[in-house]
């Protein structure tokens, strides 16, 4: 956008005396951080030559985010999750280390009522789906094998519901276990399927308006913790769904998370010889390394 | 901040994504819009490496902004102001046109309510302050007089209330008037006085974080509209007072728009002869240029 001489100085002159009225901020992090979003918002509003219509159009959706928000509904939440800057803050913290896992989002469904399970048990708590053998490695990025890594894992049922979100206080689509001596581990659990994020609010009806989907690909939730490495919180993702890529309404997919589930006709033995009473069934592998800490 | 090409290579492709699910946006100018404020975002987060908890608490920001918000209290808005976002947006849309007047901010003050006066009426309505005469004219870029421009003017009294804020339904520390057929306008008004703006919920909080005042400078404001010119939204402000340049709590301050108030001793003769009954008082001037439209 072409600007004259005088109208390029008083623009930079407010964001100068913005930064300015930061400086004396006793806290040098908190000051830092203040002033960085000073200029990138600032600097939106120049390149964009944002009218005070369409500033007001953003009050106005905050507005609406606010009052659709109480203790059940976070609607800034979701907004900062479509914009990808959940995913944006996960990724800085979640330092590139040699082939350790990717991690994505926490998401909102995490409790700690998990139950414990054996190796090879079934997280799904009686929840319906297409059952899935899910089997793996927890390893460092040297290869060694990190024995006995605490795993937790919880996901959605075939209709899109958390247990979270049934009218009953049932527990289900969810468990922890312990890996074994040589790091693997194995359970039974329900193949994912999409479904959408809450958009019912301001956040929906700006999807619809740029014509997005609120549909998450489909995913099974991971927590891995072993002493002495760095906490992993990822998904693994199903191969093949329709929103990979850019398509994931929060942008939690990694292409590295995507895995091949293998889907097996009904009378398959299964690997553990568990009588699925000729049901179709699926399995995939998730091998895990953890990062070192710090 | 260092960070490895892997690193990079994921924080840049997860911007990437972003970006491209707006690209099926049927909107052209929302779509820019999105993606413009999703590089803005996603830099700023990536430049300070935001940890989740910091997240966390941008969200818990909102949220609170959202729970004090109501029709009578507009915490986006101070927000919007306090960043200086609000006064930006005016900059950039007050195109800077030779000698015209800088625009400032609207404020939440202005009503339908300003009686009509003659020149050289008084706008106080009863409010309390020190009388101080105003005078000017209206002129075009060129230097000629624009004849009949309508000028509103509204200000706090000197308890930094404006009528609105009264328990009762007067009406005080406004009016409309319109300059004569050369364009010189006068009326008496009240030496402005600072006030703070709102600061008893997440603004004020942040304001007192990182040691700024939620202080106003001391302004009168002006709208002036006239056929065939831009309308004029602005303030003038006191000189010598402490809140000037980035010392304005919303950053509303054009040097240009800072005057000289002459104080005057009781028992000074008015330019009117109006008989002050021995008050000090005092007088600035404000000449007025309006753009042209478009």
């Amino acid at each position: 956008m072409d600007t004259t001489p005088e109208q390029a100085r008083r623009e930079a002159e407010l964001t100068s005396r913005v930064l300015e009225s930061f400086a004396a901020c006793q806290d040098p992090h908190l000051r830092l951080l203040m002033q960085a979003l000073t200029r990138h918002l600032h600097a939106f509003i120049r390149e964009v030559r944002l009218s005070e219509d369409e500033l007001y159009a953003a009050i106005e959706f905050l507005t609406g985010a606010g009052r659709i928000t109480d203790d059940e509904r976070q609607e800034f939440v979701l907004l900062s999750d479509v914009l990808g800057a959940s995913m944006q803050t996960i990724t800085v913290n979640d330092r590139a280390v040699g082939a350790a896992t990717e991690a994505t989002v926490l998401g909102p469904f995490r409790t700690e009522r998990a139950p414990e399970i054996e190796l090879g048990g079934d997280i799904s708590g009686g929840a319906s789906g297409m059952p899935c053998w899910v089997e793996g490695s927890v390893t460092d990025v040297q290869g060694g094998a990190v024995p006995h890594a605490r795993i937790e894992v919880w996901e959605a049922d075939d209709q899109g519901c958390y247990d979270v979100q049934y009218a009953d206080d049932r527990v289900a689509g969810r468990a922890c276990m312990t890996a074994d001596d040589a790091g693997r581990y194995r359970f039974w659990a329900l193949k994912p399927t999409p479904y959408p994020i809450p958009d019912d609010g301001p956040v929906g009806m700006m999807l619809r308006a740029v014509g997005r989907s609120p549909v998450r690909a489909p995913h099974l939730h991971f927590m891995v913790t072993a002493p002495g490495h760095r906490r992993l919180v990822t998904h693994i993702f199903v191969e093949g769904a329709d929103q990979l890529g850019s398509g994931d309404s929060v942008f939690g997919v990694r292409d590295s998370l995507v895995k091949a589930f293998e889907d097996q006709p009904g009378g398959t033995p299964t690997p553990d010889c568990r009588d699925l009473g000729g049901q179709p069934w699926t399995r995939t592998r998730f091998d895990i390394v953890l990062a070192p800490e710090g």
